[in-house]
């Protein structure tokens, strides 16, 4: 699945690339009901601005949760609620007069459709004359304005440069710990949903490969080469993963709104009420780890009260390790702002868990291996009957596809969830890189003459797969095959890339373009993205693009990456080639196309290259032959032919005839002459 | 040329690839006098330290002049004088007890050869356990410690992070005027050098293609579009670029010791006593330029009475602009900070000169393609005259090459000197990246059984020249011509490529290791610099690394680069391409390989890719002919027969029938069969 970049306040914000499911505006108002309503919640939010102990020019409601999370749950779908606008990217800001949202390209029609725009006004984030929020601020409010916003929703990365910007202008970002959205709903009669706190499950040690008593144990020793007293985790996903825990508070991502707090002589998870329950205290005992709950709406007032614990112990300074990317909140609570005479030392930094789960174990690659095959089971059957059904002449729609392909998903073992929503674009569609076909209304068939590009992904307890293929349901123009060979060959580029080991993912960017590159056509997202193991899709700090990844530590043995260059035709078709792939040594004796022919390794530093991950062939009759070069031919015809000797065994076991034949002739090799 | 990019202070500085030529210590004492020598500067350094107004606990000597030169004038190699250090890059720290030189992986040696290692210690700086400076600082100093350094010796942009450092560790950054350097020096009686003031020549219109009253307009639209009161231009080369002036205060650089201070309303240079010859003031007279002169030491003197002035004149806020590159010392001088009660307000950023001479106007272009035709002939004839003396059996050094070549290019039309220090690496000298001989003691001849490495270039007036060939001069090996043929593979790899209009140079990087890193090679340095018009021959912003160029505008028609992959065999021998290429705008209709096939031009983007200037041929019986494939084969072959055309019809005209037999021979087409 594809991953966008976005500047906001000059650093780099994760930007959602679809419309997260099962949240929209619930209730569909007419028009002139929706501007009415715009208005009240604007004018509530106003009053409240106003009305604050230092009145704000200005307040700042960004797409954001507590813990920096890509996808939010509908509680802290602030934006949304306040504009209107439901897209998943995009920062409002509300003054006395106005009231503007940022956003990029993907969203300008969808906010000119949802939104009342004689209140709201869309600033396209993507045209070179649009101001940056801070200039916009700077340049639109008087010097000695102050500026609010929940300290919650930003992380401390985000906010210290907004901070410099309006403290050289002469104004103040000011915290305003009480969030004035959700004081207006609660005014407004409309209070927020609940936040989600479902049931978490243990993810045994045969999935984990390390017990949570091992990682934490790691954590530790780097607490104390840090020499600090205390690590605050606040991502969800890196509390999942340290705990080895799971849940499933937001969807498709398999976490639980928590914090944890680690300290050489406690585990302090707090979530829910504070009571865990006794089986998964129980087993993370046995995992060597007793962990101690708090309520998870005591986090700031813990880190208070342990920054003031551990400012008043005489024995030498102490420090809290946290994120970089934990909220100003945190950061503030942590450090004792405003509450000590001598705040505390922050190391604010590359939180050490996303750096241990960044490089998979060899239990949790053996994971992806195995549930890549099982996926691959699933959408190569889907594939055979979606062909089925077109050839024969039976409707299928863009959302009945994507049930479909479900289904087939849900037979396999251990699956637990599609891991994104499914983008099945057919046609112009496909050209749609956040595309979500909308249940209600009517839907768009798949059709003998479409393209159809299928991006999707499952939850498995082993691991999490993303694939994309692109099939044509009929017979493909030249144009068609032509871009399509060339998406392939940049695919193939990444794929059989060697490299040095540590150098960053985006040096590998340009060889997924450099054929599109040659005919004048490009994609405008990224190549790769990390992804976490049976956790989110999207998983840094590392990933492959034009645009930098400052956090990315460098390529290494056992990361997981995409490997999905594209090409867009905006009204007529889209094409994505999306594998999963996993960073390994080469060496001379290794398993890989340019194993035999290495003469160097990099003075010493190691040649890294990548193992493809999934499993389901490239449809040959879009193929272009003079367009590849022997290698790629190779490539090709070896990779179709371990596809079908891995799934051809299993879909043979289980009886099902039909499905290996096709996929036996999917993968027959293909030659140029 | 290579060049380098080093990490300091956690930000970019420009590294040198070579030792300045003339520059070395004057003395050659025995191995106790410059012991004793090297104890007694310090020990004056380390009282004068002591002696300051507030004490110091280290003092910090960059290798820097006042102007962010990458190539320093001798009166500024003060971290040299004071560690006997020759190197072109390093950073001196010296504190009570240690004195410690920062440098990288090409010093090492030197270091340990130049310096007296009982006194100081050198800081590896290319490995990953050697702390930064910063760091290091920080945790070796005592809470309250202040670190002082001369700012004229630092740029802005390097003085806010290291002082953010010491800040966040209760330490303090200490501007401190009076360089103890300096002053040392005159107690020791051993005063550094003056400072260089040769006379300044006017570049006619002719070879600049647009006059200083039309520059110097251009940038008053920019300053009114700001709404700044003044720029103040600190780079020597943007000097000299905006006046239509050249110097020679530096060797290689074309450059004179000035500040140039623009205003609404006049045009003021700070260079030597303030009195500008009369032939200089009337013919910038006749450009548009009512030069006013200044003496150089009064710059800041004259920026702090320019802040008071505007400070107190009623009429609003004034603003003054100069580059974040220009030193702590102009930006504080510019503010008023210290002498004003309210600081003056500054807009420190990328300098619009900077960016103004980055994209070259027709006549630079032109003046850049006909000056290297006549470069391409004197290093063909300079080739041709090689071959003849190793194959006849005569003894030719390296030094004796260099000088050679110099003659050969001095015979050509509107040479002024070499670019930069000629590399003329024979064998193992051709691995050693920034090599330089010795014209002391022995000397290595170039052998028949040697790779030969020739980078060099020539000032012209109108235009700059920088060039790699390697030759063997007799049989290479299978693995020298694998390696000249994988290096030759990126450099075509780069020089044949199209990519959108505004990406980053960073993002051709990949194209030209690609083939190596296909056998686990790579080279350790950049890929291309940008070079000035009869200016530096390594000019910013932009450039194409693995490392990021932060203030790289983007890629743009009328940019120039080097090319120039390379491969370095320790010990045995040295590979690099080295062509200078011009950006164009490519169309179906462009000459450009690639033209004909193009299918879109990336959305309205545009379509760029390179146009090569240099023109000599590469020796095609270094070439494994098997590893090239059809475009590259016919790439070469084009480039040969262009080479062939354009300059044999010149040696014929001139009468030089062995070059142009010569020619002929090394321009035939190559073929696989």
């Amino acid at each position: 699945m594809v991953r966008k970049y976005i500047h906001t306040f000059c650093i780099v914000m994760i930007a959602l690339t679809y419309v997260i499911n099962g949240f929209k505006l619930e209730d569909k108002q007419s028009t002139s009901n929706k501007s009415k309503m715009s208005l009240q919640r604007l004018t509530a939010l106003r009053a409240l601005m106003a009305s604050q102990p230092t009145a704000l020019a200005a307040y700042i409601v960004p797409t954001a949760d507590a813990h920096n999370s890509e996808y939010i749950a509908p509680v802290d779908a602030r934006r949304e609620w306040l504009s209107g606008f439901t897209g998943s990217a995009g920062i409002a800001i509300v003054t006395s007069a106005k009231a503007l949202v940022w956003t990029d390209g993907r969203y300008y029609t969808q906010f000119q459709n949802e939104v009342d725009l004689s209140v709201w006004t869309l600033m396209k984030q993507s045209l070179p004359d649009t101001p940056s929020m801070d200039k916009w601020l700077t340049s639109n409010l008087v010097s000695g304005s102050v500026v609010g916003v929940d300290p919650h929703t930003m992380t401390r990365e985000e906010w210290t440069p907004l901070q410099t910007a309006l403290t050289k202008a002469k104004m103040q970002l000011l915290a305003v710990d009480k969030n004035l959205i959700d004081v207006a709903r609660f005014q407004l009669n409309d209070p927020p949903p609940e936040r989600p706190s479902k049931d978490i499950m243990h993810l045994p040690i045969e999935y984990t490969g390390k017990t949570a008593g091992q990682k934490i144990k790691e954590l530790r020793d780097k607490m104390a080469e840090k020499n600090v007293s205390a690590l605050v985790i606040t991502a969800l996903d890196e509390v999942a993963y340290t705990l080895n825990l799971r849940g499933s508070d937001i969807n498709y991502n398999p976490v639980f709104f928590s914090y944890l707090v680690i300290t050489p002589s406690s585990v302090v998870l707090f979530w829910r009420d504070g009571k865990i329950p006794r089986d998964i205290r129980e087993i993370l005992s046995e995992e060597g780890v007793d962990l101690e709950g708090r309520p998870y709406d005591e986090i700031t007032r813990a880190l208070k009260e342990l920054a003031r614990e551990l400012s008043e112990n005489g024995d030498g300074e102490h420090s809290i390790w946290l994120s970089s990317e934990a909220s100003e909140a945190i950061h503030r609570a942590a450090s004792g702002e405003g509450d000590l005479k001598k705040p505390l030392n922050l190391i604010s930094e590359m939180s050490p868990v996303a750096l241990a789960k960044l490089v998979k174990n060899p239990v949790e690659l053996e994971g992806f291996r195995q549930c890549h095959i099982r996926d691959g089971i699933a959408v190569v059957r889907f594939f055979k009957w979606l062909h089925d059904q077109i050839d024969g002449g039976t409707t299928v729609t863009e959302v009945q596809a994507a049930d479909k392909l479900l289904e087939f998903r849900t037979e396999e073992k251990y699956f637990m969830g599609p891991s994104f929503e499914t983008i099945p674009g057919a046609g112009e569609n496909g050209a749609i890189i956040h595309y979500s076909p909308s249940r209600d209304g009517p839907q768009r068939e798949i059709r003998a003459s479409d393209m159809f590009l299928l991006d999707s992904g499952g939850q498995y307890m082993d691991g999490t797969t993303d694939i994309t293929r692109t099939r044509h349901m009929g017979a493909p123009t030249l144009a068609q095959k032509d871009a399509f060979t060339r998406v392939l060959k940049g695919q193939i580029g990444v794929g059989s890339a060697l490299f040095p080991k540590g150098v960053k993912g985006n040096v590998l960017d340009t060889l997924a373009r450099k054929s599109l590159w040659d005919s004048g056509l490009d994609y405008a997202h990224g190549t790769g993205h990390g992804v976490g193991h049976f956790l989110n899709v999207h998983e840094g700090p590392a990933g492959v693009s034009w645009r930098p990844y400052p956090h990315d530590p460098g390529l290494a043995p056992g990361q997981i990456l995409s490997n999905e260059p594209g090409y867009y035709k905006v009204g007529e078709y889209g094409i994505r080639h999306e594998d999963l792939v996993e960073i390994i040594s080469v060496t001379n004796s290794s398993d890989h196309p340019r194993a035999s022919k290495l003469l160097g390794d990099f003075d010493g530093r190691g040649v890294l290259g990548f193992s493809t991950l999934t499993l389901v062939p490239n449809q040959r009759k879009c193929l272009k032959l003079d367009l590849l070069d022997d290698v790629e031919i190779e490539y090709i015809n070896a990779y179709h032919s371990r596809v079908f000797k891995v799934l051809g065994e299993i879909l043979k076991s289980r009886g099902l005839e039909g499905d290996y034949k096709w996929l036996e002739n999917e993968c027959e090799p293909v030659t140029r002459s």
